[in-house]
């Protein structure tokens, strides 16, 4: 089984100091919505946004949602063969019980990861619940750790997954946000970190090139 | 120059036959729109499309966007070695200016296809123009046209990718809609029909996998 995390994910619902934004509060009105309850969104809260810390790294719902389905969208995984992990930046999980389908509209996506950041629902098809990088990965208990950073040694997609496929449970950490690094705290849980291509790339052309990869492997 | 046709995809501007039901009068009053200016998309209109002909392959401007996106977010469309057109069910084509890089924000795709399907641009970093797939062959000149289905004869990604990339400029079309097959019409312009894989699979992921594939090989 290969655990994929999207580690440090921006994912978030709106953060306090930014409650009271036009830019927030017309979205809330438009949509009808509380404010608190929003996910925070570059494409609507740009103007807010600049008042936020390590804002780059932030309110790409997007992106986390591309990426969950180039990895759910697989033979592998529909095939009960990869199980796939949100991490977000504020140390929540959302796990997605093996073969969930999440939605591919962006729409119906935002709506379920608003109700599940509120509800934090306990069992069912997605469980959402407090922990860090560390902490999730113990509970997992992978045999190999990898992390996926422009920062790591060269590794082809091919040598990557022959080496994942070599093992019992291997996790593979991929970042859930636009620009710069994993923190520290991640990186230090890592094994290895790995680097696919020269260049910067999305998150969610290296998860469908990584899983294809593995996909070319017989599983034990 | 390996071109990319996402064809008869599931991208329109809304039907007259369903421009009065509620479903769509509320999604125009809602969002502040014309009703006709609206794309057609079943997350939003499904009871209204329980009317339309061929309602199965419809109504998806999702599922395109997310196989454009994994068209335009890999090293070989960014270095200018892959064009993109969509084709949709209505014969309009959309041509992407090389290295052009469409909205990732789903909202912004989509009032990016309102836009450009009302206007028509005939210059500027997407032409629009009314065609079919025969007549945008044509025009392209391809020296190969391979279409991808699960009607098609089984090759590996491999395989296809290594006759693409012996060609000049091969034209691949998968398909932009849901469920069912391309037209008699479009099968009719393929020199070969491909299935790469033994299940049906999203078009997004066959997509980037292929171009994975033939990334690999030294382009001419």
């Amino acid at each position: 089984m290969l655990n994929l995390i999207i580690a440090e994910a921006a994912l978030e619902t709106m953060p306090d100091e930014i409650i009271r934004h036009p830019s927030v509060t017309n979205d809330a009105r438009r949509t009808g919505n509380e404010p608190a309850t929003l996910l925070l969104d570059r494409s609507i809260h740009h103007a807010a946004m600049v008042r936020l810390g390590d804002q780059f790294k932030r309110g790409r719902p997007d992106l986390v949602h591309l990426t969950l389905l180039n990895a759910t969208s697989t033979p592998l995984y529909q095939d009960g063969l990869a199980k796939v992990y949100i991490h977000t930046r504020n140390d929540v999980v959302l796990e997605f019980r093996e073969r969930t389908r999440p939605p591919k509209s962006y729409s119906r996506f935002r709506d379920l990861m608003r109700k599940s950041l509120r509800e934090m629902p306990e069992s069912g098809l997605i469980k959402v619940y407090e922990l860090s990088v560390g902490a999730l990965l113990k509970n997992i208990g992978p045999d190999l750790v990898v992390g996926l950073s422009i920062q790591g040694g060269s590794s082809s997609y091919e040598e990557l997954a022959a080496q994942l496929s070599a093992k019992r449970s291997p996790a593979v950490l991929v970042g859930g946000f636009p620009r710069g690094h994993f923190t520290p705290e991640t990186t230090g849980s890592f094994d290895r970190v790995v680097r696919v291509y020269k260049r910067s790339l999305d998150a969610h052309v290296v998860v469908a090139r990584l899983i294809y990869e593995v996909e070319k492997h017989p599983r034990v």
